[in-house]
């Protein structure tokens, strides 16, 4: 069955489960442009995502895993900016309309939106070429009350590099999903022995990260850079650094792990993992020293791990020591998007 | 040469032509987010689009071409809004990154950028799998100072209906090019016997229409609904009638049409292609008859087309008449992307 554009926007995105009302959004899906009145003077912070099948989420992926997944990873960059979710638009590519793929996706699409209250405002839909990928792009859009947007490029020299949560889940997760990461096999996850309920912890941890909205936005006063890692935690802290004009030491032993990661991955897996794996989506930070207990308090009230991982120093480079304090060699391999991988040369 | 993402935002992408500062722009390229900061109480009108290689734009396009189009249906987008263009955000997705192409897709966009006063403040850049269609998702931002967004939902039964510019251009601008519009052989453009002069305006009509932001803003507070025609006038109206629970007559011989297409495509031809081609991008938009006069007065001043059509009515049909006012039955091809196409039988 063919629905037709129209059709499918009004039985699948203009819904009550994703089009729903809320304050500051004026206008929805159905005109010409969608409207937004968010509170007088309030700045608005947005973000845009394009995510190709096959390259950020694995084809034949569930429609509800990739529509949960896409907007999660953009609430996430606005948790980086410490903005509290307003609406997001979508444009989606299909090469075909398949209503039980189109059913899925919504349904993932409108989980995450009403726990952010965050509701689908408008956006494009079309038809690609027979056999081409799926592409979304999703744009999420916030606004900013009692606190201004927190940015990279204001960390200051002296102040610890926090990061929420547990690192390397989000690459780990993708090689229990039998997939392989850019990372190749230094991660050497062994499938076979990975128990049910650590198995769903990783796949949850890559097809549901969670967006660190209410931590962001208690901790925003006390933060002075902030980004999300989506690259992993060497480049991604390294956008802090180059952004600040400031350098960074980071104790390797103070990376925090999951129980899953620490049981079935080595040492040197959940290293590579949490720095150059990307895709975990938590939270790196710098704040004062003197914040830090205020900083932990917060995190404990919303049952969060935080963990101060090092310190910005001057300079403009990212030094990573072992326990001893001795300067551990890791070359940069942070994943770019267009760097050329080793099946072209 | 392969340039990694970075390097290749940074030097197509947040250059002076396309990351200029403007006001109400507080942060663009290079964070999480971008931050707005519009006028205090402006509401936000917002609209994205989804281009596809080979859907929405011909394969091989001179990439300037397809990015002056992209940013122009969409500033046209804002126009139907009535907003003051503010900044866009780009995502791109490319199956390869290549210096001339880029150097052209930027200089595309930065023409039409700077004429709107519209600059690039995020989005997001990624590689596609080889052979996969160049996807561009484009979202336009603009506020509203002193007149609300109008709707396509308030037309008034006894309003005018209007279009400004000529129609059919988009249509027959795309046969111009050598390419086949979905309206098949109903245009008959004699591509031989086209003059060098209207070869080049019907080019321009397609891969350069003109958004008319000016005439929205001075007219906005006369309009009661606005729409751009996108799909063609029988569609695009239709929204209107639909979306305002009223229906229309227009007389056939009041649709205004440029010279190209008087010269070269017979009188069924420019219908078919006015009201079915799409890719106008002019504006349809209602009003009283009482604010004609000063409707002509602001498009003379702009050296802009505008021609009354017709008329809303009650009831929700759109009747078609000719010059004798009889009725013309057509049958309503309005293009839908996902509607089967005469191929896919």
């Amino acid at each position: 069955m063919s629905l037709s554009e129209f059709d499918t926007i009004s039985q699948y995105f203009n819904s009550a489960r994703l089009g729903f009302r809320r304050s500051g959004v004026s206008l929805g899906i159905g005109d010409d442009g969608a409207v937004i009145d968010p509170p007088q003077g309030a700045p608005i912070s947005m973000s845009m995502d394009l995510l190709v099948e096959g390259v950020h989420f694995p084809v034949k992926a569930e429609s509800r895993h990739i529509a949960s997944r896409a907007l999660a990873v953009n609430l996430s960059d606005l948790s980086a900016m410490t903005a509290r979710p307003l609406c997001f638009t979508l444009g989606l590519s299909l090469p075909n309309l398949d209503n039980d793929w189109l059913e899925g996706f919504s349904e993932g699409l409108s989980s995450m939106a009403k726990r952010f209250d965050c509701p689908l405002v408008g956006g494009d839909l079309t038809r690609s070429p027979a056999g081409t990928p799926i592409v979304i792009a999703i744009q999420v859009h916030g606004y900013h009350l009692d606190n201004a947007p927190v940015l990279r490029s204001t960390a200051q020299t002296g102040d610890g590099v926090f990061v929420t949560g547990s690192l390397g889940d989000g690459a780990i997760g993708l090689c229990s999903l039998g997939l392989e990461s850019h990372l190749g096999s230094s991660i050497a996850l062994d499938l076979a022995a990975l128990s049910e309920e650590h198995r769903s912890y990783l796949s949850r941890a890559y097809y549901a990260p969670e967006p660190r909205i209410d931590f962001a936005l208690a901790a925003a006063s006390l933060m002075t850079a902030c980004i999300d890692i989506s690259d992993g935690l060497a480049g991604d802290l390294g956008h802090i650094l180059t952004s600040s004009g400031v350098g960074a030491t980071v104790n390797s032993t103070l990376i925090p792990y999951s129980l899953a990661a620490l049981a079935h991955v080595s040492l040197e897996g959940r290293l590579q993992a949490a720095l150059y794996g990307g895709d975990d989506y938590e939270l790196c930070f710098t704040a004062p020293a003197h914040v830090a207990e205020q900083l932990y308090r917060i995190a404990a009230s919303e049952n969060l791990g935080l963990q101060r991982i090092g310190e910005i120093t001057l300079g403009s480079e990212l030094r990573l020591l072992n326990g001893s304090g001795i300067e551990i060699l890791s070359q940069n391999q942070a994943y770019q998007h267009f760097a050329p991988r080793a099946s072209e040369q």
